[in-house]
């Protein structure tokens, strides 16, 4: 044992981290026993923080300190639109878009039968729920582009187009900024089917 | 703000890391409003510890909770030997190499002028001390390889050389697994010059 035991203490908690590996866990601890007591106090209390003070929003599910959340107390969102996303995370990237202008509903999840997540186990009882008692006009569809989005997207379309309300999906295509040559044949079939017209 | 205020504290916070961006630091945010109370309890604690608990040691400077360091301490390594190095974490790459029976001086940094840090910012006094009080037999110098490193190993060789004692330098080289095709022609010239007779 050539390393102080609380340092390795700490070097195997930050691993667990995802993203950091051992040596990154080890640089991070060097900077942590360097950086001055406040600063490491700080940090330790906003973790603490976190867990004590956030929750989530009862009506989209958000992640919020106070409930409902900024977005469902904002006069300004239009109610009638409801754009599902699988985490609260993806709240925020379309937030940085500026463009959405409606509120969100988060699923918790997309249906993995392998990892055992079943319909049952995302919030989409309480988006059908939302649906019947708010005269909802859109509902976009924006989980994420892959086997389990897919599925998750799928199975909602079943179960609100019957409701009669506008249904749409979030577009796939080549990304802003990449290159046709480089792009897998997968996005390019889908941007070519999703083609629009000029 | 569409983001909790808790929360972005967390990633302000944990931004401030080395090797973590903002992405990354969202992404560790998120996990930690994820992850266990318990789980988080004790990052916050692990960090706050190391903190409180770890110092330098009084002989090497390495750090420790014990004074003596476990190295320092432990009868069966050589004390007539110095490995002088400039972080406390490179005694960590040293002594996973298993090959090294003797002691450590960590010097806590490198002489950089354009950092405004000179050899009286370094642990040299110390050092030159250990030497005159132990009856050492040999210093090695394993101080990185960049300007800096070597600034602060010739420095040392000056005030060392005239004590008569075995002086070295750690190897440079073409690292093992290597391929010469994609050496840099300075550790290449490194390697021609410290070549060893077969």
């Amino acid at each position: 044992m050539y390393l102080a035991h609380s340092m390795t203490k700490l070097i195997d908690e930050l691993s667990k981290l995802p993203t950091i590996g051992p040596k990154t866990a080890q640089r991070l601890a060097f900077y942590i026993l360097k950086a001055s007591q406040e600063d490491v106090r700080r940090l330790a209390e906003v973790i603490l923080e976190v867990k004590e003070k956030i929750k989530n929003c009862s009506i989209c599910y958000n992640i919020t300190e106070d409930d409902p959340c900024s977005i469902c107390q904002d006069i300004k969102r239009n109610k009638k639109i409801i754009c599902v996303v699988q985490q609260a995370s993806d709240i925020i990237a379309l937030e940085k878009t500026k463009e959405y202008k409606g509120t969100y509903h988060v699923l918790g999840g997309a249906i993995s039968p392998l990892d055992g997540i079943t319909p049952e186990h995302l919030r989409i009882k309480e988006l059908l729920k939302r649906i019947a008692d708010n005269q909802i006009e859109e509902i976009i569809i924006a989980t994420n582009p892959n086997v389990e989005g897919e599925a998750t997207a799928i199975y909602l379309t079943k179960l609100i187009k019957p409701l009669g309300l506008k249904l749409t999906r979030i577009a796939y295509g080549i990304p802003v900024g990449g290159d046709l040559e480089y792009a897998d044949e997968v996005t390019l079939a889908k941007a070519l089917e999703g083609r629009i017209q000029l």
